[in-house]
This record gives C-alpha cells, sequence and structure tokens, in this order.
C-alpha cells in the first residue's frame, strides 16, 4: 500500500531523464524533481492500515492537533467526515473540489496546484481529551489512551503537545505540506482551532526495506536498528492492535506517541569525537556499534575490553534502547529533525527532534524503555523534552468510508 | 558560474534511472533523490559575482545575520577569512575539515556527511552597523548602505533584521542548509553571534532562465516578470555594482534587501476568486495577466473593459509593481515562502514570504517601488512587513582570496 504505481515513478524519470539527456541545467534538473518524479508519488490512503506508519518516511513533517469546539456527536461525526474526504483529495494530489463559482472563495487555496501528492499522507490519531467530553463518553474508549507518566528530563509545555485530534502529515514538498495543514484548517473554522503545529525535515529513522539510515543534528546515523516495513511478523506484535478488549475502529490501528526533543547542539558538537561515540555507543563515520565494523552488525553488549571494560559502555545510548535492557520491548520509531531558530533566552539553537513512535500500548513499550533511558542513558545530558502528546490512530479506512463513521459506527 | 557540471547531472540522474529500471520502489527513488542528483548539484563558489544571486533558487532558504563581539581590525579580518575557507569546503560538499585527533572536537559537525553540496551557495554581506564600529569606520563606506525609510504597513520588529554580516544560505536539501548554519555559528563562537536565523522553503521566483514560475502561499505564481539569469545586460543594469565611487571590493557586487512578509492566509482564502485575481491582476490557475491567456503574455496596463474600467484593476498588485509605475525601476527577486507555525496572540498561520531582492540602489530601485505599493496595492490588506535588512554584498572571491582580505584590502 506504500508504493507508488511503477507507472507513476517511469513516467516522472522518463522526464527528468528525457530533459537531461537534452543537455539540461541546473534549473530544469529542479523542475523535474519537483513538478514529476516526487510529485507523481502518490501512497494510497484507504487499505487495513493507515499510511503514513510502515510508509517510507518522505522529507518533510507537519505534526499537528485541533481541539473541537463543537460539542455535538453529529458535528464532531461531521467534521471528522469531512476531513477525509479532503484527505483522499490530497493523497491523490488533486485540488480540493469540486470547483465553484468565481464569485465564492475556492475550495481549494491553490498553493500546491501542480505539485502533485508528492507523497503525501495524512494519518489520523484521536487524543485522549476527545472521549471526555459529554457527547463522545458512550464511545468505546481505547484501553491504553491517557497521557505518560513524567520521565526525568522532561520540561513539557502542556501547549505543545495533546489536543483532541492529532494529525502526521508527511511529504516530499514542504508546500504540499503547508497545503494539506492549511486545508485542514480551513475545514475546521468555527468547528475546531490548532492547538499546536510542529514542522520536522529529513526523515532520522529508516522505515521503508531499502531506506539508508539518515543522520540526525548531532551528527550520528539514527535508526539502524529499527523495525522496517517489511518485518511483516514483528509489526504485528509491536505495532498493530488486535486485542478484543480495544474498539473495533482501534483493531488494526496503533497508538502515536510524540515528543518534541530538543538537544542541546552547541554542548554536543563541543565534545571530543570519543565522547560524542561513547555516548551513543557507535562510530559517527560508519554507524557501527563500537564492537563491530558496518553499521548493520549487531551490537555486542557483553563484549569486554583488556581491562574488563564494557567496549559499549553501561551509560551508552545504544544499550539503554536496546531491546535486551527492556525485557525485550520494542517500538517502531519515525522520527524527523527540526530547526525552529534560536531561543530568545539562551541564544543557542532551538533544534533538535521530533520523535513519532507506533505501539500497541504506550505504557508498556514506549513508557518503559523511556523510563530505562532518563536513568542510564548519557545521550539525557544533552537533551530535554519540550512535549508529549499520546493519540489512538484508528486502523485505515474502507472504500466510501469516512473517519465520523467509523469512529461512531 | 551557476551550473553544476554535466558529469555530476548526467552521473547523478543515471544511478537514479538504473535504480528505477531494476524496478524500486519509493524508498529507493527518495534515497537516490537526496544521495545522488541532488547531492551532486555544487555551485562554483568563486568568480566575479558572488553565487546566490542569480543562482536557479532551490527548495530552501536561511537567512542569518551576526553581530560581532570582536573589535579590533584584526581579528574581524580573520573571522571572515575563516568564514570564506569554510564556505569553500560546504559548497564543494566537503567535509569540514581538517580531520583532527578523536580526543577533540570533529571539526565537522556530522550531520550533512554523504548529503553532498545539493546546491549549496552561500552569499555574504555587510549590513551599516558593520561599517560603524572603532576598527571599521576607517574602511570605504558603500554609497547606498543605510537602513530603508519607513513604508505604510511596516510592522518591524528590529531583533529580525538587520545585523553585522549577513549570510543568504541557499540549498536543494534542509539538513545541508543547517549544517551551514550550524558551521558558521561554531567558527563564530566567542567572536560573533547569531541575531537571527529566517528559515524559507519553495522558491517563489524564477531566476534561472528555465526555472518555472511556482505558487507563493497565497497560491498564485509569483515572479512571472522577474529578471532572469540570462538577462545579462538588465542584470548589468539592474543589480551589478559599477560606481567608481564604490568600495573597490562592491565593484560586481550588489545590494541586497530582506523583508520578512507576514501574509494573512486565513483572510486572503476566503476571498472570491475574483478579488483575489482582482487584487493581483492575473488569473490564479494560468498565472496570465487579466489582459492575456498565457502566464508569460505581457500585461496590458491600458486595457479597458466595455465600461471605460481598467481590466487590470487600478489597484491590482501588477500595475503598482510594474517598472512603468516606477520610473522603469527594476529589482531582481528571489523570495521563499516561510511557515513558522500558530501565532499565539491571534491563532492564525505565522506564515508569507521571506521578499529577498538584489539591486544597485535600494534607495533608487527598492524603496521606490515599495513606496508606490504601500499607496496603491491592494495586496498591503493581506500582509504586514515584519523586518527589514539592508546589505552591501560583494564581488565574488578570487583563487585563494578570503573575505577579510578582500574587505580590508
Amino acid at each position: 500500500m506504500s508504493s507508488p504505481s511503477r507507472r507513476d515513478l517511469l513516467r516522472g524519470v522518463g522526464i527528468a531523464g528525457v530533459s537531461l539527456a537534452a543537455g539540461a541545467g541546473l534549473s530544469e534538473a529542479i523542475t523535474s524533481r519537483r513538478g514529476d518524479h516526487v510529485g507523481a508519488s502518490r501512497v494510497s490512503f484507504r487499505g487495513v492500515h493507515q499510511s503514513g506508519i510502515t510508509t517510507p518516511a518522505p522529507d518533510y513533517l507537519s505534526l499537528i492537533a485541533f481541539d473541537l469546539d463543537v460539542e455535538s456527536a453529529t458535528d464532531i461525526r461531521d467534521l471528522l467526515n469531512a476531513w477525509s474526504a479532503v484527505v483522499a483529495d490530497l493523497v491523490a494530489g488533486r485540488p480540493v473540489g469540486p470547483e465553484q463559482s468565481p464569485s465564492l472563495s475556492p475550495r481549494d487555496t491553490g498553493e500546491a496546484l501542480e505539485l502533485g501528492a508528492s507523497s503525501l499522507t495524512v494519518t489520523i490519531g484521536y487524543g485522549p481529551s476527545l472521549f471526555e467530553r459529554p457527547d463522545t463518553s458512550h464511545l468505546p474508549r481505547p484501553r491504553h489512551l491517557a497521557p505518560l507518566p513524567t520521565f526525568v528530563g522532561d520540561n513539557l509545555d502542556n501547549r505543545l503537545g495533546g489536543g483532541d485530534v492529532v494529525f502526521q502529515i508527511c511529504s516530499q514538498d514542504a508546500q504540499v505540506n503547508f497545503h494539506a495543514v492549511h486545508s485542514l484548517e480551513r475545514l475546521a473554522q468555527g468547528l475546531a482551532h490548532l492547538r499546536y503545529w510542529h514542522r520536522g525535515f529529513g526523515r532520522t529513522s529508516a522505515v521503508g526495506g531499502k531506506q539508508e539510515s539518515t543522520r540526525n543534528l548531532l551528527g550520528f546515523k539514527d535508526g539502524t536498528n529499527n523495525l522496517q516495513s517489511h518485518h511483516v511478523d514483528a509489526l504485528a506484535d509491536v505495532v498493530w492492535v488486535r486485542d478484543g478488549r480495544e474498539p473495533s475502529w482501534l483493531q488494526h490501528g496503533t497508538y502515536l506517541i510524540h515528543r518534541k526533543i530538543r538537544t542541546f547542539i552547541e554542548t554536543w558538537s563541543a565534545q571530543s569525537l570519543d565522547t560524542q561515540e561513547a555516548t551513543i555507543g557507535r562510530f559517527r563515520a560508519s554507524g557501527a556499534p563500537l564492537t563491530g565494523k558496518h553499521e548493520h552488525d549487531p551490537p555486542d553488549l557483553n563484549a569486554v575490553d583488556q581491562y574488563g571494560n564494557y567496549v559499549i559502555p553501561t551509560s551508552a545510548h545504544i544499550r539503554s534502547a536496546a531491546p535486551s535492557s527492556n525485557h525485550g520491548m520494542r517500538i517502531l520509531r519515525r522520527g524527523f529533525s527540526y530547526a525552529d531558530g534560536i531561543d530568545s533566552h539562551s541564544g543557542q539553537f532551538d533544534a533538535g527532534l521530533h520523535f513519532i513512535c507506533f505501539q500497541q500500548n504506550p505504557l508498556a513499550q514506549f513508557a518503559a524503555i523511556q523510563q530505562t533511558l532518563s536513568q542510564n542513558d548519557a545521550l539525557m545530558n544533552y537533551l530535554t523534552h519540550l512535549s508529549s502528546t499520546v493519540a489512538a490512530c484508528p486502523r485505515g479506512l474502507a472504500a466510501h468510508e469516512g473517519w465520523g463513521d467509523q469512529l461512531f459506527a
């Protein structure tokens, strides 16, 4: 479900190939990249699972949340249905429609015309507060939908997390991403308002089977040991909800966690390479564990040097994060870097990581791992968590189904 | 000087072509885009003119400024020379070097390893305040380097504009852009501090000869009537300084203006298509002037309808901005959109345009046009200017020359 059609890819690259064979310069290469093979990449919207979870992560992220201003179940249902109808247009690269008279405001706001779908995915999740309203409290509530406990190192701003309805919006083009945010917000006018809007770039975790690991803003390859989209059995054990006690709309769905994590980049960059590598437990250049030579060599957490010290230090990040340090618990990560400018208080970069992960049970999986990290991980010296969001993501939509009908079924 | 080598482009696309012919999916297409043909695009750093001015605009912008903390001419000269040496590495896609012992902090911060040059350009400019220090006041001062007058519609925050040294950083990859900012900031530690960091995306003006116009966040094609890099004679008349009374380092240089312009996107999107098109003076879908059919048809500002009214209204943006409304004055535009989240006061989008332009004389060119716009342009109802920066951009560097040696020669 996560691949564009062969024909789209071939057509896009075919055009790029023709223009370059004709001796075109940089400008045409950029144009064709935007207009053709990137633009033409479409991700299916409907299916068993929502897209944007095991879909290969593209370059741009918006993570937004709305708080509802309407109360009645009918109004909430209608808004959710309207959102899914518009998302079906957006992810197909179609203008929001139908067109109407020029004496009215256009339904499509226009900024992404000609840019195509650009691998856009829009993934919806419901926050705990959605189920605490008079007209929604009768709905079956997801069993594990609750705010996370507080961890050492948390410095949370409530306004940057939570929300009734959360959207993870990923795309290969930043303007397509903006257009999706804009279109969702427009439909919500008078019905719901944006609570926050986080923006990220440069995925930091490989998710697709053949994606290479990329580097985070600390300069290290990230997500090397992440689950991959072809690990179907592991995903069924880790990510997809299959628990008869959960609401039916959550079967084949999952729980999303988002943490905005600021990294103290200036402090980190001032550390020696030795210190950086001991903190992570990997070599910076290759991404290999300190006990290996290649990025994907499995770390040997028991290896000791000639003095009997662990080669991967007890405080190394990869030791604390390893399943073997967390009773085998795993999560599916999907992170993006962020750079929001300069912190006005310190004059330092306001930059770091939008950590996103998916799991069956936030408390048993993410919170257990985060508890280990907050107590043992040397990397905690270089970061602080600024926000926390938990949301229950429904299964994918069937043909002609809307998010409102699915939730209120 | 602004084109990557043929070989780089062909090599990059060749690799992409092979992986797609082998039936690769989305993940490989993205990987090859990041790692290969985008990464391999390099823009020459040295030459008669600086790069980043007539260079085709890529997708990402940082516009940053430093205020100097050192006073002596020697320290300023050394810092400027250190910056140009590092930029020479960055724009070539080389790690900042040389490598040193792992017991020291690495010279290259690592986050852009493997990403290549990605069409990176770093363009330097000097603000008025640079020439008002005890140790720089003896330098010949650019004749037209002064803050701009205040215009109707200005709502300027002094902290978001100005600065001693300004850098315009453009690249095709957001992480490469971050790395350049990070590398410049690192070299400045203890010597200068960042005053602001603006981030933009999705160029809104075509500059390269074959770039297509893109749309701004108001949904309209922007920059249709801009100067192009192949208009060599016009650029000589409009952009490049050639005035014997100017400092020698400014011959073949130019003046940069930056204005952060917030657009009231929700208000704009609520207008009818008719109102939007009358405000701009162009059709939204095609970009054609209201007197034409195709984007590049020249606007007929004198055309009247059957009732004797101008087809392009008197208040239309393209009328106020036209050279014929401004004594023939022109500028070279190079704009990028921005989206900085939600304004905490109004709850509306904090988004709009990083307007950048280049000219021989800011007061005679940009300010004259802006004066006309601020008095006549209906688009002024939908925007406000948040910052203002003027900087003098030196000519390009010769081989082995540094920015400090050039300025203090």
